[in-house]
């Protein structure tokens, strides 16, 4: 059995999703399909790449995941079938993927790319405005069966060719903390999540042993504590932790750090090495 | 396998859909459910026609779709079963059919409609407050198992009697678009999507070669442009597109026409042919 | 086939609860997930034991609920695995079971709690802020693939012991309504549901000849009327109804008790019998 995920900012309100998953149904019937979230911020290719970014690592070998974040539908951006390493992506080319080809990149996995052109796998009427259903749903649809990649369309990245470097597709500009100094990082908010918790792009990788001796400092706040888990905070207080997708959070004990603190996405983030000699 | 969808204006934070899913599962655990949506506006009768009206040519023949938008739930409305050309509809007698009826009734396809009554296929306890639960899940999870529909009560329209001027069925009042004199046409928007795009009850195939020539006047504003897809749009500035759902809608790139013109479900909508050798 | 049910906080904008259905299909491929909702409010532990209880009795036999409220996640609080007649639960031990088990133990249910400690049946990395994907969703999994409960920790309550008395689980404190004398009852709101309608914490069972001769008084507001569906109430006024939960529900006919009363949960709800033989 073939798993399908789903993510896309055409939240749950309208029949979009239903219409996909009817599709998938159509055509796939054994497939099962998987919601990642359908609560992307309308048109923010970013908030759509760190959300499959979040979720994919999880599913099983040979998942198909779906990722339809699309302000340029209809246009000349290309829609792609990628594979990385285990799993496979089929999205627009417009930099959606950025966040799950880094980390496969940076895990050696294999990556091959190719852009869907065959009109056999679309669906009969394609409209100008929902490639979502018309062909990102059917793409999915036939892969599951076990279409071959190479029927798809052109190949635009061969298996091997390092990614990194590459101009081929689409990519957001980065998005990772920057160390400045040693002793000092500059990173962003990148997502309030449902409880306001305020994700950061500080990752766990580039500080394996913690916060311990850190000062973080976001728009003006100067958090007084780093801690292990959510319930470990003073209430009311704000405090920099390591959450479930290894990026540092800036949280509050049942409460909400985008509230407390008035921060949304984008703002400003710093980390200091505190000098234990300064007083 | 059998695909049972579901279209109500439950909303996603109680726990009624689960229950519905959870009393179709006890009954028919081979057949599989499709959320359409549940965001339909409460009691909304018109907005859950008009979505369940854009899912289900979608879904494979032989689907099960079942829709509970039901102000009347526990009074005299009939809860009734339609078999549409090859769609099954289960639903209270109340005009939430309207849309797919019509459709139907375009195409010419048979239309069977019986009376849901008989309490077999009911839940024990029948309540009177919940008959998503009561009535219409079983009923699905029934039919899904095969039962003959003669099977749940009367039979209300018969398959090959014209259904368009029979006044057997509670029906909406007619919500499509008029047209007024040669080259001017009335009509209103009938909801706003999760992106704040306006649908209208403007129908591509009454407008075949597409808007070129034609002014679309919206709630005082008349429109500059006609595109074929959302990313052609200058930013900002809102255009006519025929979406998806070959329904005329009002949008702007990037952005939402809803906010930018302050417009909500009933504006008028006028569409006037320009005449060439005017001024 | 194994029914998995999800009942939690998480919403449906971030990844969490794909993230936990893709946990669960990596270790457990056959199980069907069904969602009773995620809309738990943020942190509120009662919120989510009531729709647990609201939802779990239209299961069918041998499903496994999962239910994560969790504000004290990766501290001390245990996760458990509860037996509650036919049906099996897994959650944190922090209350968020005190309806279903007051339900069980009323119905004369035999309950067996397990602690659940038992790392083969955790994820590898185990984190201090995501239980719900860590330690509840493989739980889940194994136990729908067949593990016995006895492998998963060691024994809290063994079958056959009463409940009602015991303190060795976490419960809320009662939220039942509460007779005061021979003719007066004092409540309060639990939450307010999608449409608005206020239910309570008075049950079916302590009223089972309706509520004709008692007067209602929610927040200062007499209600006129009790009706059994909402059908029946005059357009904005409220009055009192038991829905569909068998809790009495305070509703307004096509509007919203919530905003009409301006009430919310916690509000103190008064059912007094109308004396006949008073002024």
């Amino acid at each position: 059995m073939k798993i399908i995920s789903l993510t896309t900012d055409f939240g749950l309100r309208d029949p979009f999703v239903g219409i996909m998953k009817a599709v998938i149904a159509g055509l796939s019937p054994e497939a099962r399909v998987i919601d990642i979230t359908h609560g992307v911020e309308p048109f923010h290719i970013l908030d759509g790449a760190i959300k499959l970014w979040q979720a994919t690592r999880y599913f099983p070998a040979g998942t198909i995941h779906v990722a339809v974040v699309d302000p340029g539908v209809g246009s000349e951006r290309r829609p792609i079938l990628a594979q990385l390493g285990a799993q496979w992506f089929i999205a627009p080319d417009n930099g959606l993927l950025t966040w799950v080809m880094e980390e496969a990149a940076q895990s050696s996995d294999d990556i091959s790319v190719w852009q869907l052109e065959n009109a056999e796998y679309f669906l009969p009427a394609l409209s100008h405005t929902f490639h979502g259903r018309d062909i990102f749903a059917p793409a999915a649809a036939h892969l599951a069966l076990g279409a071959d990649p190479e029927t798809f369309g052109r190949r635009l990245i061969a298996a091997g060719v390092s990614v990194t470097g590459t101009a081929l597709l689409a990519r957001l500009d980065s998005t990772r903390a920057v160390k400045i100094s040693e002793g000092t990082w500059e990173g962003q908010v990148l997502l309030a999540d449902r409880f306001g918790n305020l994700l950061t792009n500080f990752r766990l990788r580039d500080f394996p042993h913690g916060l311990a001796g850190w000062e973080v400092e976001v728009a003006g706040t100067t958090l007084a504590a780093f801690h292990a888990n959510y319930a470990a905070g003073v209430e009311g207080e704000p405090f920099a932790i390591f959450g479930s997708s290894e990026l540092l959070e800036i949280a509050v004990n049942r409460g909400s750090a985008k509230q407390l603190l008035s921060v949304s996405a984008g703002a400003d983030v710093r980390l200091t090495r505190k000098n234990s000699s300064a007083k």
